[in-house]
């Protein structure tokens, strides 16, 4: 896993298609819904007739944790939900990038939003280090063989 | 309009529903397109039957700024869309509250991100002073007798 100024990032060597549902899964195995998700190269070619990569923004949410930071501070949901990007790198490869959520919480400067940041963070690092390791299955895959 | 560390909010002495469609209609003609839209209040209580005052978080895009954004830089989705939260306060009172651009695009460390993050800037800032003076009329509403 890489780490950029804002963002986590793993490098995969699936396509694209895959790699949306593994994310996805993976998320999900770390009790994120997405609750949005924005296909960035259709967008730009509808409203701008410009072409562009294969790339969503899946916005990813723990209700748990989202409940805890919306009562520490009420105005917090301009920083939810926890974006995922999933591009493709080259054909057959691609990449998952999540917010990274400490630096921006960190925004925010309250102790209680910042212990959820934390939770999120470890929450998103889990799943973005089962997906490195293969281990995330396309939701609605069998699971029946590797058990 | 008061700015928050990591926001900027405007309070208006309109119901809910009727600021989320003026907050839409001002995004719009600032060239904001709704994308995403979250009801936080039905989120929480599927999820955890919890109770939560009516809110909702608005994925607001300008595809020209977003296009500059992601060949600027490419993983900046993570980033992406520009939330606009409308919560009700009490009955009949709402506030509308933007992510404040420079701020989260200051993470990035990138100048031709920072561009773009002054015009998003701008125009949300035009958006809100818009909603504040009572000019943004609901999306629908009829135009022709201000005219």
């Amino acid at each position: 896993m890489e780490e950029t100024r804002y963002g986590l990032r793993v490098d995969l060597p699936i396509p694209y298609a895959t790699a949306v549902d593994r994310a996805t899964d993976a998320l999900k195995q770390e009790g994120f819904g997405v609750l949005t998700s924005i296909d960035v190269r259709q967008t730009l070619k509808q409203k701008l007739d410009r072409d562009f990569r294969p790339y969503v923004i899946l916005g990813a949410c723990n209700p748990v944790l989202a409940d805890r930071a919306l009562h520490a501070e009420l105005e917090i949901g301009v920083l939810l939900p926890c974006n995922v990007v999933v591009y493709e790198r080259e054909p057959g490869t691609s990449s998952v990038v999540a917010m990274a959520p400490l630096p921006a919480m960190g925004l925010v400067g309250n102790p209680d939003v910042a212990a959820v940041a934390k939770e999120a963070d470890a929450r998103l690092r889990a799943a973005l280090d089962r997906l490195e390791r293969g281990e995330a299955m396309p939701v609605g895959a069998d699971r029946g063989s590797s058990s």
